[in-house]
């Protein structure tokens, strides 16, 4: 590597107009990649702006002066919305931008890379990724499917969701018709919930007329676009389902092995770049449309019950240690992430949660 | 620029074992760059280490490919530990990692950039820089000094200190002898603490000769490199005092402007890199130097009475807005802070905060 780059370099003179350092004339092989998502066109956070997926493109292809080009293609453009994991696998395309737990029906240990229901928030879990093992692990999840696997975006805590009632104890989830998907989904679907599986777009005409009781989506931001409001009064905070929902980058390994490493090192800070820059985005914007959703919508903001509460808790720690046992990677991925939250959690009530009581 | 750039670029044919993509040819221009901090050389987080001034240094060098060198220096190597920020404003040196905080005696409105007594944590701090225009401010308020300011780092939650005895009400805190400095000490003053000023190396022989009561220093895993668990028993969380303090880097505007576009991209993102890497970073290891120190060393860990609480946040109040009435540059950042604040504690309140008391 050294000796090509040596063979490549020549010191020429100064330029007119610049400061007086050398100038070093280097042949700066170009690349250009395609990204897949799993995110509709234009759709704020995930998609387009800061630290969205054409967010993340548009700072490498500015940090690397053109030479590592990325199009970015929104879900169905080039492949359907869960199809980007295997199309960077097969190298057909060089990246994807999803969540990892849509790819728990592959490998369960992805859920870990995703959101853990009653986990860590992202603090902890962010800790974990990049002090922790967690990127390691993930890595090695992704191993056989020549994958590269980084951290790139936030969405920090999610809302409950929206109910059409007031839900004030456990028999009230019985036989309660609610759009909630995924681990969270099953966990429900244990304590007699009535689980249904609706795509982002029909959720607010269902949840409207009444055929779904209630619905999960994200935050407040995401959720008043999708006019979740109008359907139904009663907001949920028990986010006790998705605590810091993690965007996923995968590039394809050989793609990456190819980057010279500059480039390698300004695709991995452009991600850490995005999970803060995303994370930081939805604060400012969840903040923005809670207030405006009980100013001005007549939004109500309800806890669930403790018994609920404590029931949804004890399903997911049962459901979590069943998969554990399935295979040795989940039991090596979930054994990481519960002793990384143990000790985590211990400083986290003395210093953040702490502080959030008394700020 | 692109004018420029074009009469510099040639494109020429593929070189042999790379794929088929065009090659440019640019001469690339190498900037040579001094840092200098605020910090002891080895001191890890801020000096050394990932998310450090050294490791931010490390990563604009290889993003850049060497074309950006940046030299650290640390505290007292090439300027006095405090500075920097004249040095960097003359243009003596290019950049300078430390906090702003240390430049309030010059504009107190750089307090809100370092962090502030009963203000936000890191969600919600940096929530404001990114999203908020705080960023937009605090560039704003250094101007008139010619230079170029970002966030670089995170210590998280602070703690409130070692102290020698169980502090059990206000009446404890008349007279007490305790380091702590900057505007938290001068908030202590006025609840009748007898503050003292201490560099980081005088604490721990004080702390142990009984020559203070009390000092506060960092967190967990700094405090411990003190040896401040051997002169003091009890380790108070109420950590009001520094929620989020956050390092900055400043560059001067001059040297900033003639950097190439894609140079000053990876600065930037090296720098956001840097913020979210240290500070996962110091959550990681506080969590892991906590558990050592209680279990190891028989720390006891306390919080502070209500009525301590009370106090301090009154005077703190009262005393930014005593500064706020000095100055229109004040004014105007404590009130986009105090506006953000306000608005991002109700969203806190509801999603992060609910989620740690139920996990």
């Amino acid at each position: 590597m050294k000796r090509r780059k040596f063979l490549k370099t020549t010191v020429v003179g100064v330029s007119a107009g610049t400061i007086a350092a050398p100038a070093i004339v280097r042949a700066a092989q170009t690349f250009s990649w395609k990204m897949t998502t799993t995110w509709p066109p234009q759709l704020p956070f995930y998609q387009v702006g800061p630290g969205s997926a054409e967010g993340m493109a548009k700072n490498i292809e500015e940090m690397s002066d053109g030479r590592l080009k990325i199009k970015v293609y929104a879900a169905g453009e080039l492949v359907p919305w869960n199809g980007g994991f295997d199309a960077v696998s097969a190298g057909t395309v060089e990246m994807n931008h999803g969540v990892a737990y849509y790819w728990a029906g592959k490998r369960f240990a992805a859920q870990y890379f995703g959101t853990v229901p009653f986990g860590m928030s992202y603090a902890g879990q962010t800790a974990w990724y990049y002090h922790g093992g967690g990127l390691e692990l993930w890595n090695e999840v992704y191993e056989p499917f020549n994958l590269v696997a980084m951290p790139c975006g936030c969405t920090g805590v999610q809302m409950g969701g929206w109910f059409r009632k007031e839900m004030n104890s456990l028999k009230d989830f019985q036989g309660l018709k609610m759009r909630i998907p995924g681990l969270a989904g099953k966990v429900y679907g244990q304590i007699g919930v009535n689980v249904k599986l609706l795509g982002g777009g029909e959720i607010f005409p269902a949840l409207e007329r009444g055929v779904i009781d209630a619905a999960e989506w994200v935050g407040p931001y995401q959720d008043r676009r999708l006019g979740l409001h109008k359907a139904a009064k009663f907001y949920y905070t028990s986010d006790w389902h998705e605590p810091s929902t993690t965007s996923e980058l995968i590039v394809n390994k050989a793609a990456y092995n190819k980057l010279p490493k500059d480039l390698q090192a300004i695709v991995q800070a452009a991600a850490r770049d995005a999970h803060v820059t995303s994370y930081t985005w939805a604060e400012a914007y969840n903040a923005d449309a809670l207030e405006d959703l009980v100013k001005n919508y007549g939004v109500q903001t309800r806890q669930f019950p403790p018994d609920v509460i404590n029931a949804l808790r004890k399903v997911t720690y049962q459901t979590l240690e069943e998969e554990a046992k399935k295979d040795p990677m989940t039991r090596k991925v979930h054994d990481s992430f519960m002793a990384f939250k143990k000790k985590h959690d211990v400083w986290g009530n003395l210093s953040e949660a702490y502080f959030l009581s008394i700020r």
